[in-house]
């Protein structure tokens, strides 16, 4: 059943962007082996800027953009698999930190499917919508993963960035723009093959003091690379059965910027027109949250994407699972 | 407007009972301080379990006594401020280890609302429900509270409690059970008044070593008392005005067991009839978000809450926010 949901404004902000070769001659890779492997030329790295602090200004910028004050959004959803402080969650650290944050007492909450988060926040926004309590919905991704990388490990250390996208979504009666379906799936056969495994209860700091291993990101690449050739054509046979549209009558596909690999599998699996597909992992890396939303508004700024196009947003999340949310733009 | 939700069943696992003699003994504090000024007598603290192994055992049980499967569940949600790793999110680890996990697809997801997760959940779910994609949704509260204390902080030391809770929420179309109304605000002011200030992003591990003092839970009693008195009559005015009822209306009200002090405002605030408002602050302490379905499940299992009253759960949570849904059981 459609929606009424309309992207209505984007922000966003992107810390000091790294090279390939920068990264290359810091860690003593081999020049080139960045691009070659991963997939990424240049991305982006936070020097004093926090979770809060980024999503904060992609979020007014948001506001700007749609001439809105904060006080006039529903909701704050910090959709992302990163942040500051274990409690309180991010939303309020975002919200605390917006040109209105104090005097606006709009709810702040966390969405989190690791990189799924805003497929996740998007689907819950437009069932939330009601024209009533709910009338603008502000999702904020904002995601640090440069501090959570071993730099012994070359395929994380060269495949991250970091990034805050904020997306104000907005009742729109008029259903020119639309939510058409969402789904996901959780495989859990695949839940220890990307992780951070330090840094919670599991492993409390306590007793394991701080090593590039416990504490950063791992992925086990060949494994999450077969979950996704072998899960991708059961949970898009399923998502688009009774959705009204076929794969082949999308207009964009904004996949989640999971590796270079990653990404092929769904050009791989399904024979779709050039430039359907559109990725951002090239200059911005793998931004957890925060890539499907930004590849999003990159492809809308460059006119690649236009109002009433038919859009799926998708990928794969630590966890493992597979999301997807089809709406009309 | 009312959304048909019901309570269809409810699960839990608590570790090993800590009394608060023992936790006096333990730490050098005069015997009977927790009690006279934690108002708690005994709480449940982790040995060996994790927030996934909790949670899985409060899920499989909620399960059980609703005759139901994993796999006829919609959606698993997280609801939670506690978390056994950064990356995945909580709910791929508690979906891991519950007894279907492997073998059922279910979408898993977290909520972050601090204290007031459940509340945030209940009423995502009760716009979720449409009969078809979601018909039955798990919200599990699994915390570990215990790990992030500071000995030296008798207040905290001696208020906090682990425990996991599962509530099966279903879709109802009698209506005899449902949703009436939900809501929250964030006063941004309080952000900083309770806090764990490392282990996030903001002062990472890597350059901030473990100290109690920083990985552990802090709290502004004095300050957040002052917000509750201050907030809670602005946030009820507004949250009861075009609900249909009045506080004195209700037959129940189940309020974040935030602490003792804290659990004293509403009962200071207004006139209530005695036996409306629930606790189980002296043998459970404050649990987190897991406080108040744990709460409500121990009052409806002792008679004290029946089918068809009208119940709000409520509370205050870090960030600084105020929220509640209203529910008829």
């Amino acid at each position: 059943m459609i929606k009424p949901i309309k992207i209505s404004a984007f922000g966003s902000y992107l810390p000091e962007k790294v090279s390939s070769s920068d990264l290359e001659m810091k860690y003593g890779l081999p020049l080139g082996w960045s691009e070659k492997y991963s997939g990424v030329k240049s991305r982006h790295h936070v020097t004093f800027e926090s979770n809060g602090y980024m999503g904060a200004k992609a979020a007014d910028q948001a506001l700007e953009n749609a001439g809105l004050n904060l006080s006039d959004v529903s909701l704050l959803i910090s959709a992302s698999g990163t942040y500051d402080y274990p409690i309180p969650n991010q939303a309020s650290v975002i919200k605390a930190q917006m040109k209105d944050g104090i005097s606006a007492n709009t709810p702040a909450i966390d969405i989190d499917s690791t990189c799924l988060s805003f497929v996740t926040a998007f689907e819950i926004a437009a069932n939330l919508f009601d024209n009533k309590n709910y009338k603008h919905i502000l999702i904020v991704c904002s995601e640090i993963s440069s501090k959570a990388i071993n730099p012994s490990n070359w395929e994380t250390l060269t495949l991250f960035g970091d990034a805050a996208v904020a997306v104000l979504v907005s009742y729109d009666e008029s259903l020119k723009s639309h939510y058409i379906k969402g789904g996901q799936k959780t495989y859990s056969e695949g839940v220890h093959e990307a992780m951070i495994e330090g840094g919670g209860n599991k492993n409390f700091f306590k007793e394991y003091s701080y090593s590039p291993e416990l504490h950063s990101f791992k992925m086990n690449g060949r494994q999450l690379l077969r979950l996704a050739h072998q899960k991708i054509p059961d949970f898009m046979a399923w998502f688009f059965k009774d959705s009204g549209y076929l794969l082949s009558d999308l207009d964009a596909i904004i996949p989640h910027q999971a590796s270079k690999t990653g990404n092929a599998v769904f050009s791989q699996l399904y024979d779709l027109e050039p430039g359907v597909i559109k990725s951002n992992l090239a200059d911005r890396g793998n931004c957890i949250a925060a890539s499907i939303p930004l590849a999003l508004m990159e492809a809308i700024a460059i006119g690649e994407i236009k109002r009433g196009d038919v859009c799926l947003i998708s990928g794969t999340s630590a966890g493992f699972s597979i999301g997807g949310v089809l709406f009309k733009y």
